[in-house]
This record gives C-alpha cells, sequence and structure tokens, in this order.
C-alpha cells in the first residue's frame, strides 16, 4: 500500500512511502523509488531476493547489442544490492514469519531509500532490520549501502552473502562477456565484464565494514566464485539487544566514462583506478559519503529549481518533487553522447532508448530550468545527425532523418521490429514506428528553436542548431510526396503521435510540423545570410544548402497542411480518420491499467476506427501557438471537445498536454483532474503500471503541467508570456525559471504574480495581454477579470 | 526429508519419494528425480516457481559456445514445465499457507513424476493438487504433463499462465538468439530457438486440454508474448469439489536430430514437422501416451537388465533399480554423435562434456549388459578422433590426444580453464586439467580392448576399434620423454586421476595406462598382420603405421613403470608424492560434503601432501588385472592399506573402486559400506550435492560395485570370471549380462550361483579358479571354502 506523506517538520512532503509489502506488486516500489545520478539508475529491488523481483543496474550510454537480429540496449550491469540473508540457517524473506513496522521509503529531497521493519522468524526470534541505500549525486560512481540488525529477543546466528553478481541478462538476453573475478586482501571484491559486441568494459568493485556494537568485526569471510559471480560469506551470532551494523560501498566505472574513453585506455587502468577510487571513499565511510551526497541536491536540484507549491493536497508539493527527483536521476548530464531514456534509468522497458519523450516532455524542463543540461541534451541530438542522415540514406531520403528510438548516437534507428500478440492471429505484431514514424525530426527542430528562443543561446546555435535544422528540412524536403491530382506535397504513410492509426496519409500534426521545420530553415537561413554569412557558407558547402534553400523556398507552399472542416472547426488527424466508424471508450477509459482495448480488438481493428492513443491533434495546437499562434481558441475547443472523448490517453505522454490545454480554455477542473491523472501515472496506486520502468516523459509532463498549464508560462512569438490560472485550491505556487540567460523567480498566488529577475538584468514579459518590463522584483495584481473563461 | 521405499506390492523399491517440501533444498530432487531419455533430460523443478530452484530442459548433443572465451556446453532450452497458478489472485506457493500430505516421488518402474499435497491458502481455502509428469521412452520428443487441483471446501478462483519461456540461461550466458514464437488456433503455442553459435535450431511446441469435471473447457485464454516467452492465461471458477484437469503436450524438436540434420534441411520443416506431431499426441492423451512410455520402460529396461536384489535393507534394490533408470535416461543411445555428460542431462554441471567417467564407470555397464549402446558409445568416441587428432597437432604431438572434456566430436578439448576462488590468493584457480591430464586417451583404448573381449565384436574393431587403439598409441609414443641419465622415457608434467596432484611426473596410472595403450597397438598390429592384412594395409596408409609400428617396439620396453617400493609394496603414485607431508584428513572425510578440505587449503598447499582425491594408485590395480594382472594380492592390500586413508574421496568416480577393491581383498564390510556410500552420493541424505545435476560415475559405479564387486564378475586375461561374495545381509542378486553376443542371466545366493545361456550357446567360464563350460542352465555350488580371506 502506498502513500505519499510522512509527519511533520523537514520531511514533510519529501518521502514517498510504501508500508506494506507485497511479493505480487515489487515493481512499482522497484521503479518509482529508483536511485539514480545520471551516470546510472540502481532500480530499489531489496536486499533480500524475491520470485518476481527486477534486479537493474544501469549506466548511460553503456549500449550494445545480443545480436544482429536484436537492437541494441542499455545492459543490466552486475549486481550488487543483493543479500543472502539467512537466519539460525533459515533464508529470510517477508513472506514468512512476521512482518511489523515496516516502511519502505524514498526520501527525495536526501535521495536515500530507507527500509525498516520488525520481523519475526517462523521460528519465533525478533530482530529490527533497517536498510539504507543512495546512489551519489557527488561522486558519479558511487553507491552506498547500510544495512542494521539489531536482534530483540533471543541469540540468533545470522549470515549473509554479499558479493557481485553478473548473472543477470536483460530478459534472457547476455549482453557480457564473463570477465574476471577477483578479491584483493581477503576484502576488495572485484568483476569485470565487457560487453560483447560494443567492447564497452565494466568494472565493478565491492567492499564491506562491519560492526557488531560499534566494533570492528575482524573475522575474514568466507570467499566463494561461481560462473559470473563473486561473493563472501559473513556469519555472526548476534545476542539480544547485539547491533549488526554493515557498510557496503561499490564502485562502478566503465571504459564510456568520457576520461577513459581515450587512446591510451587500458582494462588494468580502469581496474586500478576503480578500486582505488573504492579505497579513498572507503576512509570515508557511508556517513560522510552521504552528507557529500545530500549536499549535491540540495545544490544542484533544491536550491536550484525552488519549487514550492502550497496545495490543499499536499501530495500536489510532493508529485512536483518527484518529478525534480526523477528529472534529476534520469538525466546523463555529465555525457553530451548520452541521451534520456523513455523509462528513465529505473527499468528495462524501452531498452534505454530515447524517443520525441525527451524533446517534447523533459527538454523544456530543462530549457527553461537548467539550460547547460538542456544544451547538453541537444547536443546528444546533434552527435546523433550521424545516425540519423545514415538512417536518411538508407531510406533514400536526404539530410537527417531521426530516428524513432536512439541509443548511441552513431547508431541511427534502433525501434524493435516485433511487438505483442495478435489476438487474432497468434502472431507477433509488427512495429512500424521505426520505419514511418517520423514526427521526431521535426519534433526536435521544434526543441531547437525552443531553446534558442528561451535561452538566447547563440553560440549553441552558431555550432549546432543551425546544421540541425537545414539538415532535418533537407530530409523533409525529400521526403514530400506530389499529388498530381491536388497539386500539392503529401506525406503519405506514415504514423503520427497517434500511434493506433497506422499508415495514414498526411497525418496532420507530420504535415504541419514538416512545414513548420522548412519554414524554420528558410527563416534561419535568411538570418544568417545577413548576420552570419561566413557560417552560412561553411554550412552551405557541408550541407549543399544553395540547392535546398530552392527547395524550400518552391515547395514550402504547396505542402498540403489540413484545414479545419467548416461544419465544425475539427482539424482531421489524417486523411481517413473521420471516415471511421467510432466506438464508446468510456469503459477502457475507466480501465485501471492502460491498453485493456487490446484485449477485445487487435491493433488491425483498432486501426479502422475513431480511437486515438494520446494527444495528436492536441499536441499540435499546443505546439503551434509557440510559433505562429495559428489557431484561434475556438478551434481548439472545437478540437478538444471532438478528439478528447476518443482519446485513451494509452501513452503516458498524452495527459499533461490535454492538462495545459484544458487550462488554456479555461477547464479549471478538467485541467487539475488531468494534472493528477498525469501525477498518478508512476505515484498512484495502481500496482503494476511502473514494472518496466518510471514513465519518463510524463514525469516531464507533471512538471509541464503546472509551469505551462497552471502558470501559464509560454513562449509564443518568441516572448515569455505567463498568463497563470492556479487550481482553486492552491494558494500559491513557487519556482525558478530561466530566461535569455538569467534565472527568474516566479511566485504566484490568486491575487498576484511576483517576479524577481534573479541577476537584476531586464526582462520583457506579459501577462494576461499586458506587456511588462523590470529588471528587479515586480508584483502584478491578478483579479478574476483577468480570468479567461470560454 | 527423502525416504526411498514405498507402501507394498508393486511399488516396492520402485520409488524414491520426498515427503517435505522445503525451498531451501529444492537441487535435490530437481536432479535425483530428474527425467529422461538420453534424447533429453528435463530436471525435475516444480511446476510453480521458487526462488532457488533451477530449471532445465537439455537435449543431447545441441552444444554451443556463448563466446569465444567460453567452452562450449549444453544449452538450457526453453522451459515448458512453469506454471504460474493463482487462488483467488494470490500466487500459489508452497511456502505459503498450509501444506498437508505433501509427497514428491520419482516411480522408477514408470519413470514417471508424481506429486501431491493438500493446500490451504492463507485465506484458508483448502485444494488437493495432484501433478504427473514424464518424458517418453516410446517417443523420444514427447514431454507429458498432467495437473488435477480439486477445490475441497469453497468456491475459488483459479488461474494459470502456462506456455514455453526462453529467457533462462545457463548460469548467465544465453545460448540462443530469440526466434519466432507463435500461437496457432489459440491453442498451438510455437517457439523457435536457435543457438548462436553452433547455428542448431531448437522447435519446442505446446497445447493445453483442459477440463472441469470430466468436461471440455472451450472458453479461449488470453494469449500473451513477451520477449523470449510466449504464454496463455487460463482462469476458472472451481466450486467445492470441482475437479479441474489440465493435459499440457509438450514436444521438442532440433536441426541436430538425425532426420534432419540433412542437406535438405529447412526450418520450416522442422516447424510443421514438431508441430504435427503434437497434434498426433494430443488425438492420443496422457493417459495412452503414458502406457506406451511405460510399455517402453519395461520392454528396453527392466525386462532386458532384470536386476533383482533380496536384502535386509530395501535400500540397496532400490539403489540398484536406480541407477539403472538413470543409466537409461542418461543415454544418447539413438545417437553415436553423442556422449553422455558426466551430471547426465540433470543439470548444467559440467557443461553437458564427456570425460573418461564414461569409459570407466558408465561404459561397462553397457558392455556387458547392453552392447549395442556401449557401441554406440564407443563409436562417439571413433568420431572424436577428429578432435583428438586436432588436440594432438595443436600440442605438437602425433596421433589422437583426446580431450579431457568432450563435447560435439570434432570440437576437440574442451575444458573451461578457470574454476573456484583460491582462498589465499583471491583469484580464480586455475583448471588444468584440460592441458595436462592426459590418460584419458589410454582410458579409451582400454574400453575398446574390454568391449572387444567381451561381447566379441570383430565388426566393431574392423571399422573402429583398431583405428583408435592404434592412433592413441601414435599419441603416447610422439609424449614420452627421454631421461638421458636414466635410460629410460618419462611422462612428466601430468594430472593422473588424483587430480589434487597438478604437474606431477611418471604418475604411475598415466605411464602404465601408456604402456598398456601402446602394447596392445602392438598386439592389434601382429593379430591383423596374419588375420586382416587388408585391413591392416589401409589402417598403415591411413595412420602411418609402419614407422609406428617401430617406434612401439623399440621403445615400449623402456617406458618407465614405476614399481612397488620394497619395504611396503607401495607403488609410489608419482616421481613426489611419497615424499611429502602427510595429514590427517579423518575430519575432511567425515565433513558432510567433499570438497571441505578447500575451505582451509589452497590447490597449491594440497599438492604439496600426501592427499589424493580419488582411487589412482588403486584404479590402476583393477584396471591392469583386467588385462595382464601384473600384481598379486599383497601388493593390493598394501596399497589400498597405504592410499586409502589418504585418499578424501572428493570425487564420486572414488567409491565405487573401493568397494570392488575393498572385496577383491575379503573386506566385506567395508565392500559394503563403500557401496553404500557410493549410492548415497545422489540417493542418499545430503540435501546439496546433487544441486548441480547427479553423478552419473557414481551411479555407474552402483552397477559395477555389484556386478564386479558382490558378483565379481570380472574380466581376467580375457576369460569371464565369476567369483562371487554377497554382503551378509544380501539373500540373493540376480541379473543379466552379456557375453559374445549372448545374454546370460546370473542369479546368486550364498549358497550357489546359477548361470543360465539365455540363447541356449556354450559359454566357458570360471568359478573361483574352476573352469566350466555349458549351453543350458547351470547351478553352481559356492561353500565358505570357496570364500577367498585375507
Amino acid at each position: 500500500m502506498m502513500n505519499y506523506s510522512l509527519g511533520k517538520g523537514d520531511l514533510e512532503n519529501w518521502v514517498v512511502s510504501d508500508t506494506a509489502f507485497s511479493p505480487d506488486t515489487l515493481g512499482k516500489t522497484e521503479s518509482i523509488m529508483y536511485l539514480g545520478n545520471g551516470y546510472m539508475g540502481l532500480r530499489s529491488t531489496t536486499e533480500e531476493p524475491y520470485l518476481n523481483e527486477t534486479r537493474n543496474l544501469l549506466v548511460s550510454g553503456t549500449f550494445n547489442k545480443f545480436s544482429e537480429e536484436e537492437v541494441t540496449e542499455l545492459p543490466n550491469v552486475a549486481d550488487i544490492t543483493r543479500l543472502d540473508i539467512r537466519v539460525d540457517g533459515e533464508h529470510f524473506s517477508l513472506e514468512l514469519g512476521k512482518v511489523e513496522q515496516y516502511k519502505k521509503q524514498l526520501n527525495l529531497q536526501t535521495a536515500e531509500l530507507i527500509r525498516t521493519f520488525d520481523w519475526t522468524s517462523p521460528s519465533g526470534k525478533k530482530l529490527r532490520f533497517h536498510f539504507r541505500r543512495f546512489v551519489s549525486l557527488d561522486d558519479m560512481h558511487l553507491i552506498g549501502m547500510k544495512i542494521n540488525v539489531e536482534s530483540l529477543t533471543d541469540d540468533v546466528q545470522i549470515s549473509f552473502d554479499s558479493g557481485i553478481n553478473a548473472q543477470l541478462t536483460n530478459t534472457g538476453s547476455q549482453h557480457f562477456h564473463e570477465g574476471e573475478k577477483r578479491i584483493f586482501n581477503k576484502r576488495y571484491i572485484q568483476l569485470v565484464q565487457s560487453t560483447i559486441e560494443s567492447n564497452i568494459d565494466v568494472v565493478l568493485n565491492t567492499m564491506h565494514q562491519i560492526k557488531i556494537n560499534g566494533i570492528d568485526v575482524k573475522e575474514e569471510p568466507v570467499m566463494n566464485m561461481e560462473r559470473r559471480k563473486v561473493w563472501v560469506t559473513h556469519d555472526f551470532t548476534l545476542r539480544p539487544n547485539d547491533h549488526l551494523e554493515v557498510e557496503k560501498l561499490s564502485t562502478v566505472y566503465t571504459s564510456r566514462d568520457k576520461e577513459f574513453d581515450k587512446p591510451d585506455y587500458t582494462l588494468d587502468n580502469l581496474r586500478k583506478h576503480s578500486l582505488n577510487e573504492l579505497k579513498r571513499s572507503f576512509e570515508k565511510g557511508y556517513e560522510a559519503l552521504f552528507q557529500s551526497h545530500k549536499g549535491a541536491w540540495k545544490k544542484k536540484v533544491w536550491d536550484v529549481y525552488d519549487f514550492e507549491v502550497n496545495s490543499e493536497d499536499p501530495f500536489d508539493q510532493l508529485s512536483l518533487r518527484f518529478a525534480l527527483y526523477h528529472l534529476t536521476a534520469m538525466t546523463p548530464a555529465h555525457d553530451e553522447r548520452m541521451g534520456i531514456a523513455a523509462k528513465a534509468l529505473s527499468g528495462e522497458g524501452y531498452k534505454g532508448h530515447s524517443f520525441w519523450d525527451t524533446e517534447l516532455f523533459i527538454l523544456p524542463f530543462f530549457t527553461y530550468s537548467n539550460p547547460k543540461v538542456a544544451k547538453s541534451l541537444l547536443k546528444y541530438r546533434y552527435h546523433g545527425l550521424a545516425g540519423a542522415r545514415k538512417k536518411a540514406t538508407a531510406s533514400g531520403y536526404e539530410g537527417a532523418m531521426y530516428p524513432w528510438e536512439a541509443a548511441w548516437p552513431t547508431d541511427g534507428e534502433v525501434t524493435p521490429v516485433w511487438g505483442a500478440v495478435d489476438i487474432i492471429t497468434g502472431e507477433q505484431t509488427k512495429i512500424w514506428s521505426g520505419f514511418i514514424e517520423q514526427h521526431i525530426s521535426s519534433d526536435i527542430a521544434f526543441a531547437v528553436y525552443q531553446y534558442y528562443k528561451v535561452t538566447g543561446d547563440q553560440d549553441f546555435m552558431d555550432k549546432y542548431g543551425y546544421e540541425m535544422v537545414f539538415d532535418t528540412a533537407r530530409f523533409w524536403i525529400s521526403r514530400l510526396e506530389w499529388d498530381e491530382e491536388k497539386q500539392e506535397y503529401h506525406i503519405n504513410d506514415v504514423i503520427g503521435p497517434d500511434e493506433y492509426k497506422e499508415h495514414v496519409n498526411n497525418n496532420a500534426f507530420t504535415n504541419y510540423m514538416a512545414h513548420f521545420n522548412i519554414k524554420l530553415a528558410i527563416f534561419y537561413y535568411d538570418k544568417l545570410k545577413t548576420e552570419n554569412p561566413k557560417l552560412l557558407e561553411e554550412l552551405r558547402d557541408l550541407l549543399d544548402l544553395e540547392k535546398a534553400y530552392k527547395k524550400w523556398k518552391s515547395k514550402l507552399t504547396q505542402i498540403y497542411l489540413p484545414k479545419p472542416r467548416e461544419e465544425d472547426s475539427v482539424i482531421p488527424q489524417d486523411d481517413s480518420y473521420l471516415q471511421l466508424k467510432k466506438l464508446d471508450l468510456t469503459k477502457y477509459k475507466q480501465a485501471d491499467k492502460v491498453g485493456t482495448l487490446f484485449s477485445e480488438y487487435n491493433l488491425e481493428q483498432v486501426n479502422q476506427m475513431q480511437i486515438t492513443k494520446q494527444a495528436d491533434v492536441m499536441i499540435l495546437l499546443y505546439l503551434l501557438e509557440q510559433t505562429e499562434n495559428v489557431f484561434s481558441k475556438e478551434i481548439k475547443k472545437a478540437n478538444f471537445d471532438y478528439y478528447e472523448p476518443k482519446t485513451t490517453h494509452d501513452s503516458s505522454l498524452s495527459l499533461s498536454t490535454h492538462a495545459i490545454m484544458a487550462n488554456d480554455l479555461g477547464k479549471s477542473e478538467l485541467a487539475y483532474s488531468l494534472f493528477r491523472k498525469a501525477s498518478e501515472i508512476d505515484l498512484g496506486p495502481t500496482m503494476n503500471s511502473s514494472d518496466e520502468g518510471i514513465h519518463a516523459a510524463s514525469i516531464g509532463g507533471i512538471w509541464q503541467a503546472a509551469v505551462f498549464g497552471f502558470a501559464g508560462i509560454r513562449l509564443i512569438e518568441g516572448k515569455l508570456k505567463i498568463n497563470p490560472s492556479l487550481p482553486k485550491h492552491w494558494k500559491n505556487m513557487k519556482f525558478t525559471i530561466n530566461w535569455k540567460g538569467q534565472p527568474i523567480s516566479i511566485t504566484i498566488t490568486n491575487a498576484k504574480l511576483t517576479i524577481i529577475p534573479l541577476h537584476d538584468k531586464k526582462i520583457i514579459f506579459e501577462v494576461f495581454g499586458e506587456d511588462y518590463e523590470t529588471n528587479k522584483q515586480m508584483e502584478i495584481k491578478l483579479g478574476s477579470s483577468q480570468t479567461i473563461t470560454f
């Protein structure tokens, strides 16, 4: 049973708690409480093993392909968390005996996982257990664990096996060679793994520091080695009230680490260095290391984003902290060769691949709140031009055709080809996204545009941004198909954001965004011509721009952009959608898990009905208003009212966009309820939906629904607009965003908006149609008259 | 808790039972109750999963190498046994709720695994479960399972997931590509796996037939697919006294099957054929298929070997039946390209490799009892000449140097290089056997000699046997090292049968057996010269025999053969052994598991002491008497008394040889106690010693201790000798052996020996020094006067 806040005082609204152990729903807390620092993610699997557990340690960027038949994925690195504990010779498990006072908690503030309980063994001996764990934000290679056990009633014999286990796979696929195992000085355990295809070395080191009643235990453990596994066995007798304390410190290094990925790399150096670092950490001990880690979270996260929500329901504050926690844990901010995985670093789902999820749902948070990280993420896509050009060439197009799923930047397309069972034929369903879900290229161009507008980072544009926009525009121009009859350019046989419509023609989102991408390229070309002709010349040579520019200019206006229907202002999602038959989705939308539709229909059948998986026309309207504000509120409303009831929200990307749109349309209650639903995708009571990992985009969406929705922050026609509309039971919200290089503190109550440019530099912004300008704190009165109603 | 006989009547001494479920000792019954038919071995893991289970399905000959760094091994094929059962939504496990009347039983006679119990769920609902399972001896591709569930008290909702799961690995190494998965007609489930290096396709098919109260359930199950996994979910409500019956039939086929391993092979054919066969079996149903299987065991096993022991302790009868059961289950009699694995087909231990275990401990059973199978096993070694020649060449020798561990015949040496942890250095110990444990080549030559003597199979010799003996002799001649000082040939830097002595010079066993091998080659050469000069000429051309023969003749007498010491008649195990320091082994020999020595000493230290792992000089004396009877009983006794106390019996190969020797030396009580200990290696109460699989050689040794020991059957100077000496509480024993192509029934009591040549052909044999001849039943009185005492 999950609950979400703990006690009072410092910890209030900082703690995610599970207060009842269930062996059938382990995945929930394993995922949503996972620990990460962008370098690695450690699933919060319990120390003692259970049958249905998933034990994952994922290190950003260490992609490997099991075989030519599979796609590359983040391999599951060896485990250092498992402890096989025996009490009086019987294995310890919460399924056996009696458990009292159970708590498993993630403290978001300190990014520490804590688990405590009293356990009475089947033979009646009572013990108190206390587990702690962190993945350091201060030293990205370090994992700290601390275990305290107290015997409450009897003499007990307690023993445990602990070490490094590399027998794990990714659901059966083994990515590693069995490497060398070694125990140094009967204490320091080292295991090497090397990926079988990408040849990345991973070195794990671990060690134990053991005390009973505060006194170091000197006895040497029994050493053990098996295939892909090395561990020690410790054995103690505890008398009543004896305290056993075990600190287990581990380090993880790989040859993909920036400091090792160099021509002079040797495995030997990596082994020595990583072991030495462990020894250095050992000198400090768990508590000191934990303090450094906690300090890093304060300095790098909580002080920077400074996000407060004062709601009648403390869940809202918690869910925003939960979002900030995970946005930090999931992001490989240390290395621009790496992107954000769709399930973060919390599980094997989606194989560690990056989707448009990053650019549309996560990147905006960093663009507005931490532009340095946003830049690193966009540079990942810049490096990804290599893979995108590869894909374009292979597909018979020009320029940069970004892969629907991306792994290592040079990999190109890595979407798997086969998916779930087809309930009619019994065959596996083919996944078409890697072939025909093509809007990702313009999504990335949009992200560049947004980043530039918000940050004004000219250096980024000169070095990376223009090239990305030009080369995606080149792709789109080559992608257009001339329709002789209608005398216009079509984009046929695609999947739009709504993945329940495969092989459609002229998906509105795809066409409009391609149009935007090309138009942006023309605009930048013209801009460079006057502002930086030297750079334009370089890019012209590199990308054959002269020819491209001519095509952009000549074809742009001939691209077919589906217009709202005269009778009801509905924009056709694609050429055929509005002609399909309809289905009442009520029961599927009310189901407590997503995708229930597919227990009754197969994808081919769903393809033939007016059923939308997620925001499609909606997200188009939301994005376009940040560029040209093409559509009126009436059209937005008409489309919201038409499409929302036909949308299952089976994608976690759907709810936050709808929340923002609902807010814009003055549907405050609906907006708040959609925000809550978005928050509950991972943090809610559904116990199995996060099994394969958290929903990274949905977590970015929590922040977006709050900042773009309730606070009404928006980039429209290049201006910062702030049109707040707090949910009625929110007293205030406070946060810091960056605008043109300056952090700006924003506080919103129902009565007023307070803006503080923290670097005392002038900012220009608009609130409900009024323009403002200031270089110091400014308060703007908000009144009911300024509320937009519809 | 294990016990070993059930009730009275037909089942008496036929059933191995476990009457108390323990989640910590699952490996015991998984291994010793495993089901096999030589084609495949299915570990008897329970249907419902447990944390410490090992779920294995191994198919003979399907070797694959995970990577260049690993050695080839039998891959763990996808599982079809697991059922995830839920009762009222909670997962079913014997660790939870209450279990009564628990029995897990292997019926040796019918080769059926049975498990029954009543289970009360944590919420108080009582159910009766009955599981049955067999691996057909009639159709080697077929696995049958049957599950009965009865609700005893309440309405219960029962559901289960069942299908094919290919996520399994060999302790982390994945040998298979993920192949196609398919469900046909919502019923027939098919999964394809292909090995990643050896390119063997495996196709598994499975289906369910479900009845409630005898009436077919028509509801379609929910179909599911995941990575490497396909399954269906069934869901029922049972009212009190409702009977649920599930038959699950499965077929396993591979492209290595003889009938498919042909140029016209296609995966498509294999898939179609295997699915059709499943459908054919489905028409018959579990009961009819089981009857055919049971009939095959009667006809092919129990009627043929006709083994009876009448002992005061019924365990003795059971353990011989257990041996015959496993000797049948482990042996790929259907395919001469395949050998017997050291852990049979019962687990991943020793990777499915064949050792000298086959030739010295298992083959004699077949040579005497089922020569057709013996011939197939020897032909496996004949095909293995390819690998043996490869190894000789790679090692700088001539002829055929058999690999210490063998897999596919052409593979050559496949012994892994790294073993357990060195408790002093913390490094992995290097395994030297693959490099320097070389006696395997003469062990195989000895097996050829024995097979020929016992069966008189001239055709085998002409086609295969001579070539094997000549080419191993060529190896040995090239292996000899000239000692200038002593003017003799040495064999230095080897490991003998005692693997606790690495890098020794002139191991007595190795030198004597090499000498035997060369001498045998000379003898056969001379024999062929007169009897079959045409064949000799062919072999001469093939093996450059003229040159070889000259070397054999000139060097044979110069090979150093360690002689018994004058002072105590002890034959030095090697050049240094008798000079090493001694250690009292009492506590290690009494330990309830093997290898306890290594928790206190590392191998380097054990190397430096008079500690022997297993019969070494002992087995030499035992083998030699079957050739030339070189050593007197006095010398045998002196060596037994010297070496046995220094022998830890850490190898399961040790006890049966010592049992035979003890019997020869008139140490009847000791012989019986060693026989019992050998039987108890797998069948005894130690719960963890069989975790990685049963001990195939030890199981062959049970039969050897009975037939070569108590019945005193021996091939000496080419004659069949029978010198019986029953343990004092055995009333009689009866068995059938083959001699020169004729089955001979032998019955022994304390008073008389009864011999029946079943084909009425004349046999010549010797009993306690007296020669006999008969072509019909003959009885020979045995008296105390004929007992040899010492």
